[in-house]
């Protein structure tokens, strides 16, 4: 491997409302996720940032989480059609975690679904062209929806004192933002959704944006008003989503994996209630239950560098499975891989071997998932 | 702007069949085009790179370049649905530039179609998520066809001596595939789809290596073979792509521009004999003319930092257009940018001023497109 190499800026990769101040932060590493600049490090090492995760509050500039708009007559039925979880009891004002599936049970995204009415959708999604997809699918059904990709950049509150600083800046009416719900609060005279929510294990808030001029203003509000609280600038900390078992679409699963691989079977309906993309594959694999399944892998030796491609995982002189993010824990003091493992191999206690770049076989073993002794 | 910021690495930005090599070459800088490393820098200034490509051969990895296969009954007619460039008269083995648009005319893309049969297509994309789109359509409209990514990395070998070098590999039989064109070798008895074509304006070819496990032993043979032609690690490269007028989709233009927008007329069916996604809107807009396109902007003073984001083009006290993509041009030895700009000021010769990051505004005149006077 040679040293890490540097990012090539182009209008394409797109910069957000907020890269301004990330980059007087002095930003030092991204992310591309949605073809839009998603920040990951500012100088401090992971451990810095995570410590201070779970002890303070951050910004994280998520704008990348691009939202996917649908609205119109036909809105729930398309939404409906593209998931396998059941949304007939879904209420104004909640955020659903759910799949999007293909044909075959292909995850194609999971996103969260925002329900801002019976008619009206949005879909905060991880990093695939949802918008595509969703646009395909009701042309060539021509349904009656329209589906665009608003201005809506989000900015994530997260930590221990993300309540304080929100109830700050916002006033008392955020405390009753319930987790995974959505309300509003106003910014200088505009409305603005929020939601308690995040890509951490600490509480926070998510903040939709909807007029890219505001951005900076809104950075420098949070900022200002966090001192106190010891903000600082943040993003999603590989090590706290690992240890906390939060699943990256790209990373854990991809078009290859269906949701039971990945654990979501709670957000499957797998009867007939319900009609979506995919449901007579997901029922077929759930009839025999999934081949593989993503478990936590604790394992010896050294830090790794990063998990660039899948590293095999053995067991009896046979590859069982693949390494798909891998961590040095800080709770753990040890190397933790998020993997997809064979059935035969997959419970708790399991003696593997990963296989790292550097051509050693480490002694491991495969743990619960997610991690709940943590 | 804060220095250059490295990237962050995972299994989610997807490394290809030749990443091995070109760290081993020493690559420094990425993009990231469709979830995938696209080398861009290899510690040379790109001056150096410009005046290497147009006189001796250089190695792209261009997997990025994913490939959306379409086989199948409806294949040519989804194929057809999907572009509104007239493809009744398209020739097994023709490579095909087309625009992709959505019912508004919107582009989605601008890729490269390889005919492969009657009932069997590739579309070699540029950075947005074209399977999702085509399967998307094909799953609403009930289409008999299956669309996928398969396993096909291409790896373009671009420059004057691109020729011999692959005869030397391939045999003399490379010699007979004409631009625009593709034919198959032999690579130690796989049969390899080379095509005639590449994101450059120098002679060239793209391997479409439809085997990840042959891919180091592909780039070592004609990394091996390139030696006494003085081959070296290359990229797309950015002055010599806008100098010879090379559109990028992402940058150049977005879902908000249509193809006439783009200079791609051409390319556009604007009567009735063939139906199309957004072939409505297209006439609309044919009718009275976009209203604004694609032209080349010459414009004072040293050279800028990378365009980001659109700088506003100013005339007559008023913002007429953006700029996309801004080179330093060796060939003129001036500033040169793609640029979008209102249809009452795109003419040759226009008067224009630049407002670039550092809060300049720089003088400079419209040119035509593509500067055919380089």
């Amino acid at each position: 491997m040679s040293s890490v190499p540097e990012l090539a800026i182009s209008r394409r990769i797109r910069r957000t409302p907020f890269t301004e101040r990330v980059e007087a932060l002095g930003v030092q590493g991204y992310s591309i996720v949605n073809h839009t600049l998603l920040p990951k490090a500012f100088g401090r090492s992971i451990e810095e940032d995570y410590w201070h995760l779970r002890e303070y509050v951050q910004l994280w500039d998520v704008s990348c989480q691009r939202q996917v708009e649908i609205r119109g007559p036909d809105a729930a039925r398309l939404v409906q059609w593209m998931t396998p979880r059941d949304l007939r009891h879904a209420k104004i004002g909640q955020c659903l975690y759910i799949t999007l599936i293909d044909q075959n049970a292909g995850m194609i995204n999971d996103p969260i679904l925002l329900k801002l009415a019976e008619d009206h959708f949005w879909l905060s999604i991880a990093d695939s062209d949802v918008l595509l997809w969703a646009k395909g699918l009701s042309l060539g059904c021509g349904f009656d929806v329209m589906v665009d990709e608003p201005d809506v950049s989000p900015l994530a509150v997260q930590g221990p004192k993300a309540e304080v600083l929100m109830e700050k800046v916002f006033g008392p009416s955020v405390r009753n933002i319930r987790f995974f719900h959505f309300g509003t609060v106003d910014f200088n005279g505009t409305p603005l959704r929020v939601s308690r929510s995040g890509y951490s294990r600490q509480d926070g808030f998510e903040i939709y944006l909807d007029k890219s001029s505001l951005g900076l203003d809104l950075w420098d509000t949070l900022w200002e008003a966090g001192q106190k609280f010891n903000v600082s600038p943040g993003y999603p900390n590989l090590v706290e989503r690992v240890e906390g078992g939060l699943l990256s679409y790209g990373n854990e699963m991809t078009r290859a994996n269906n949701p039971l691989e990945c654990n979501l079977d709670h957000y499957c309906c797998l009867d007939d209630s319900v009609d979506y993309i995919g449901r007579e594959a997901l029922q077929r694999i759930a009839e025999t239950g999934p081949i593989q399944r993503i478990r936590g892998v604790i394992f010896e030796g050294n830090p790794t560098p990063p998990c660039a491609s899948p590293w095999p995982i053995m067991a009896d002189g046979k590859q069982v499975g693949h390494s798909t993010t891998v961590v040095w824990s800080l709770q753990l003091k040890a190397n933790l891989s998020l993997a997809m493992i064979h059935a035969d191999f997959w419970n708790t206690g399991q003696s593997i071997q990963v296989e790292t770049p550097e051509g050693l076989k480490r002694n491991g073993t495969v743990a619960e998932f997610p991690l709940s002794f943590l």
